[in-house]
């Protein structure tokens, strides 16, 4: 039988998205075959990111300062606001450079089936945001999924009275599909013809 | 972009069996939006495993102590001895209790694909803890495949000379099966019917 420690964290390891019981035992051993190698990156890099990462209280990106590097730099467009629904949402985006301005990361869609109600996400955050001025666009940057496009219609809504331009990414991210799954061309067809809402 | 200690943790992550980059990904996510439920246990288990287990120097085994808690034990029958290719393979037959002996892990099999040699596993461990006499009978526990089996007829060739019953685990394991894959009563079943080598 293996021992208590082995059990724990083949428990900790298969609550892991895409990882199963039997998947769980397979990492660990292959962690304590491989302590040197395997074992000891993976402690440092999990007890770095535990340590270091905080969640920026201004737009909920993840990063070792608060505010974080995007929002605290001053090159950024503060004018444009990019509203995502994950922080890898916000990544993938980011990642193609394509986009001067800021993010707001909603935490999640708009879900009747998991019970995810507008106070469930950082929407009031996000009308607080937008409530002194300043922002002129707000990019709706949804998953183009039913969850993601309810979302979007629930948030124009309700920012209908900002004098702001509402945008949303172009059709060309596929139906069905997940920001975090594109590759960076699509992205950049779909934020460079982005268009506005209604 | 993510912060570099992310993707630090993402490539440690992706580097387990079962995990692709993307899969890594999607589980360092869910640790950072789960930290205290997900993360922290995630990190105090990979801690308690690296501090507190060792390698058992008689037989292989991973445990809290050294000697290992089945070598240890006084009630188990230092007369037999079960050889497996792995510490998975040792918690395998052990969770089915019906091994009353002691094990001698092999750290892995014999392969010309892979440039694993006889040098290359414990075998002269294996040998040298035969030397002193006391042991009857030695169960060579392969996993019942191709590789698996070679180093089992190996294993039979050199320990030829020692006055043992040699065994084997009985047909019962499906061929081309892993031990650590088969139900208890497989493995039962293969461990009751087990016959002399040869």
């Amino acid at each position: 039988m293996a021992s208590p420690e082995i059990e724990t964290l083949t428990q900790a390891l298969s609550r892991l998205p895409g990882l199963g019981p039997r998947s769980a035992r397979r990492a660990v051993l292959h962690l304590l075959k491989k302590r040197e190698g395997a074992m000891e990156p993976l402690l440092r890099a999990l007890e770095a990111v535990n340590d270091r990462l905080v969640t920026c209280h201004v737009c909920g990106n993840v990063d070792t300062i608060d505010p974080c590097g995007i929002c605290a730099d001053p090159r950024r467009d503060a004018r444009a606001l990019c509203v995502v629904e994950d922080v890898s949402d916000l990544w993938a985006l980011d990642k193609s450079r394509l986009f001067p301005g800021r993010f707001h990361v909603l935490g999640g869609r708009l879900s009747a089936l998991e019970g995810i109600r507008p106070e469930d996400l950082t929407i009031d955050a996000l009308v607080a945001r937008l409530e002194p001025g300043g922002v002129d666009e707000v990019v709706l940057a949804m998953n183009a999924t039913l969850e993601g496009q309810t979302t979007a219609h629930y948030l124009a809504e309700r920012l209908e009275r900002f004098p702001i331009r509402l945008t949303q990414l172009a059709h060309g991210v596929p139906v069905g599909g997940e920001l975090d799954y594109l590759d960076e061309g699509t992205l950049a067809q779909a934020l460079r013809a982005r268009r506005p809402v209604g």
